[in-house]
């Protein structure tokens, strides 16, 4: 059930984005031809959405070891995966992704194979990967939601975030497809507004109910006490199960705590990050003070007043209730044991 | 000190509004004439901020009972007082600056007098009390905050819902006249971003450094520890020290009690209303959808989509460290009988 393809090859060796900064007003795709079309992409978050984002930086640097050319194509390899992988220093996917690439580039290097090949293979690997990863999150997750359920979320952790049908959005198109008709309660997501502008958008077009409401109306309406749980993504999560996620997850989990709401992770396995003990130690990405105080060309704030805008936060572990990843639901605080990235790392 | 002028007699039987829809953009001022003006005026938040709608209800009274015409002036009034009544049902001070509106046309009436004359003096001494409020509580207030304080906040409680220096951003600029240097953090309070619009704009305008974040943002700041208290204004106290204040209150007032900072509300005496017992009583507006997924015209959600748009949150009186009146400073389920309302009522 393909809700919406967010990225594709495209001739030319380009690589085709839905330019989700023109949502939801309007579908505009992108065909971007350059390492550094793809890096502005991801800046400006026309693509975004920490699994997304590995596989648009992969499927780039696929195209980029094809191009015609003089030089030495591992040399260029290595400088766009480097290039790329500064774009955004949370989304741990990204990195796991380019560190992919990277590492079939060298072996295919030594073997003496085209690169562009095994790049193009690896890229389709590390794409396919995700979409079962999806579906696989979104089988576990539906099993933890009743019937009728009401779900809430934020940000965007859905088919436009991934390759597939979403991280925390999976169990949702799950259930939805198998009849049992939940529904979903979608913070509005500022600065950027991804709840209304693309969760709320792929939902709709997907069927599946939703309701807006704006992020500080989220400890009124888990009060009400009509919300089953609350299913956020990750950008990263630490090895002691800290979850860093958008800007907002960590007030919404403090509210689920207050009222007894179920508060779920859903991430694909490659988000936990073995080499990061806890959250302290995530970089957090801050962000331009315009997308806080203007919007549309107008200003929502005084000329030249100061602005605090993390990208991200992070949720303690005391704080989920488990970790649902491609590999299993985790409690928290052993989802790194379980998933064995402990023992692999040290 | 007076920051701004948010309303003022005008010639002609009108009364001059700031409207406060064109902030921070443009300091545009309105002359309203009529009832109907002034009620669509205070439906479409042009003039907002529960003291300040009161006083606006009521200068508009006085003017309507100086015009001249056939008819009955008292019949006039009292038709008067029933519009304007209707336009926003959760704050408290406009019902009550009508009820004494009134009250006075009513006693003008049987003594024979001019009720033109009662009624504007009656809206001067509701104007003149609201100052008078806002400088006890301001000097109250400022006792509760160390030198160098940062004051987190929320919508907007300031001299623009007020007549006078604001309610609880009065604490602020009283030390901040003290040369105590207080800092404000200022979430943007969506959906109508009071916070970022207009409390971001006065502070600037007062010399009073803040620092505007997204609603999402509030947990994150109070976690990094260096918000010394939450400080909001309410729309109405309950008798048991249930506060309704602007949507977003709650989630900030539990994210207050998981890291142990102070919240106090800061309200005028009149917001507390003896006769609703506690939260659940309160009537919590709920506005138009486009507030939420629209913006300058441009849609920021799917057509069509469901919204939840409630204006107002209620805060459970356990979450309060201290109510501020200009009465003094209350444990919260004490309020109501420290100002000897719940015998007033009985």
């Amino acid at each position: 059930m393909p809700i919406i393809s967010p990225i594709a090859w495209s001739a030319g060796r380009r690589v085709r984005i839905l330019d989700q900064t023109a949502l939801p007003g309007e579908e505009r795709y992108a065909d971007l031809g350059s390492i550094e079309e793809m890096a502005e992409a991801i800046r400006a978050l026309r693509v975004r959405g920490a699994p997304l984002i590995g596989i648009a930086a992969a499927m780039a640097v696929a195209q980029e070891a094809a191009a015609p050319g003089a030089g030495d194509g591992l040399a260029r390899v290595r400088t766009a995966c480097a290039l790329l992988g500064a774009t955004r220093p949370t989304a741990v996917n990204l990195h796991w992704a380019l560190g992919r690439m990277l590492a079939r580039a060298e072996s295919a290097a030594a073997a003496g194979t085209s690169l562009a090949e095994a790049l193009r293979a690896e890229a389709d690997a590390i794409a396919a990967e995700d979409r079962a990863m999806c579906d696989r999150i979104g089988a576990l997750g539906a099993e933890l939601l009743p019937d009728d359920a009401t779900v809430c979320t934020i940000c965007n952790a859905g088919a436009l975030a991934t390759g597939g049908i979403g991280t925390a959005l999976a169990p949702v198109y799950v259930a939805h497809a198998a009849g049992r008709r939940p529904r979903v309660i979608v913070p509005e997501t500022r600065p950027l507004l991804q709840g209304s502008r693309l969760t709320a958008w792929e939902l709709s077009r997907a069927g599946v109910p939703c309701t807006v409401i704006a992020d500080g109306m989220i400890a009124s309406r888990l009060r009400r006490g009509d919300v089953s749980c609350v299913m956020v993504g990750a950008d990263r999560i630490a090895a002691n199960g800290d979850v860093a996620n958008k800007i907002g997850t960590y007030g919404l989990a403090l509210a689920a705590r207050a009222h007894g709401v179920p508060f779920y992770v859903a991430a694909p396995s490659s988000t936990v990050d073995p080499a990061t003990p806890d959250g302290t130690r995530i970089p957090i990405e801050e962000r331009s003070s315009e997308e806080v105080v203007s919007w549309g060309g107008h200003r929502t704030g005084p000329a030249g007043v100061a602005v605090w805008n993390p990208a991200f936060d992070v949720t303690p572990a005391e704080l989920v209730t488990a970790i649902i990843t491609d590999r299993g639901v985790h409690p928290p605080a052993a989802v790194a044991g379980a998933l064995s990235l402990l023992a692999a790392d040290a």
